[in-house]
């Protein structure tokens, strides 16, 4: 494979649990002989009083900023193992996921999305998807690549 | 509600990355005023050479040390999303999980236990899956008790 995948991450509001950054940041530097791994982080709206009108501010600053296809993560979408999701990141060199913030995303998100994948049916902290994310695309990469994974 | 829940987690091996480890510790602090939260940690057994031969040592030490009825987490299992998973820790004032190490557990154990719940059909590092159980435990409590939980 002479090539290098590209995956941009698009997620808002900082990591404010320190040790769920320790993990984001061991996985991003573990992907890096595999994919360029770019995140953007989108300033957070406050949600005080207006939650609804703060997540359309926020889907509309998403969808702005996201140029092309794009994978949100949500509970609601479809279920995938470990292997049908190496399948589905081997098939593209560019890659781009949404996480949506503590409130999840607006519903026009959902609309633009190509695709809704979820990665549990239980509901996991919008910080801990982000960890979590990473290392289902790490161990995507390994299988793609036929490299052993101790986990 | 006037008795507190007891909330045993068997696991076998220690949890070698630090951030999990802070989690972990986190979601036990948390569940200290819902519940008595014990964990177990058995010795993992060398897996060189012979694999089949130390996961079945380890199922018979598992079996062993688990007294009652118990439900062990697998990706095998069947999902439930998290209000579900509610449902089931508000069923019952003991409960006791039971997570295996890096290559699973033996069918044996399967055969003993009286549920095998799954948190993902995805394939979680067994030390995340600690975490995450710690912390889904942590969101059916305050789903339980009617407490609001910012996430």
């Amino acid at each position: 494979m002479g090539y290098k995948k590209h995956i941009n991450i698009i997620w808002i509001g900082k990591t404010k649990e320190g040790y769920l950054q320790a993990g984001i940041d061991k996985y991003i530097k573990l992907l890096r002989p595999f994919a360029d791994v770019e995140i953007k982080i989108l300033k957070e709206n406050k949600y005080s009083g207006a939650k609804t009108k703060a997540l359309k501010k926020d889907a509309e600053r998403l969808i702005k900023s996201v140029k092309k296809d794009f994978i949100l993560l949500s509970e609601r979408g479809i279920l995938m193992n470990s292997l049908e999701f190496a399948g589905l990141v081997s098939k593209k060199t560019n890659l781009t996921f949404v996480l949506g913030g503590p409130f999840g995303v607006d519903s026009t998100v959902y609309e633009k999305a190509d695709m809704v994948l979820s990665l549990s049916p239980m509901t996991f902290t919008h910080e801990m998807a982000r960890l979590i994310l990473l290392e289902q695309l790490y161990r995507a990469l390994t299988i793609i690549h036929g490299k052993e994974y101790h986990y």
